[in-house]
């Protein structure tokens, strides 16, 4: 399956969450994937790409038709509990920002 | 060295720029650290945060002051050459979007 995520015509917005990852997180493979398929579920969601160092560092951006789409992600019951225990447990450190897709290309496009 | 770029005040650029690496690619590591350097001596860089997958596929999002410093690092020459051979020889896909930053906030701070 690809890891890149749809680019649908802009405007639309871009999640970046910049983590790093506590020394041994229990269960947050398995949360990662639960959030994942929860937040596919969210009207509004276009996707997501993510990546992640051996040691802990990841970047993960997910992608929404709009700002509404977004607020309902973060205020979902499920992904509140996650976020939780995400501050409590899991990430030594974490940054996030809200951005405007504006324009894009890829490989078979002259950018 | 924290892999966390700086966040000022919104609203500045982010470039996010997600990758398949080809199977080996030879001087690939060289190069991404050559870009990582040149482009700290552009003028309204601000930082980068990067991951990558033991697979290949990376995430790597730099963030900029504006959409000027952006295009001056889009023609560099160095990078210029660079993405010719990330095109020709490294890269199996690509998809690059550029997003205005307009709200962030870190772990410290209820978001």
């Amino acid at each position: 399956m690809s890891q890149f995520a749809p680019m649908p015509e802009p405007p639309y917005y871009a999640v970046i969450f910049a983590n790093q990852a506590s020394a041994t997180p229990q269960g947050y493979a398995e949360m990662v994937q639960a959030m994942l398929d929860c937040a596919a579920e969210i009207p509004g969601y276009i996707g997501i790409e993510s990546s992640g160092n051996t040691d802990g560092f990841a970047v993960t951006v997910s992608y929404w038709d709009s700002e509404e789409a977004i607020k309902t992600w973060r205020n979902h019951s499920k992904h509140q509990v996650a976020q939780k225990i995400g501050r409590d447990r899991w990430y030594d450190n974490f940054q996030l920002r809200v951005a405007r897709v504006e324009r894009q290309y890829d490989m078979k496009a002259h950018g």
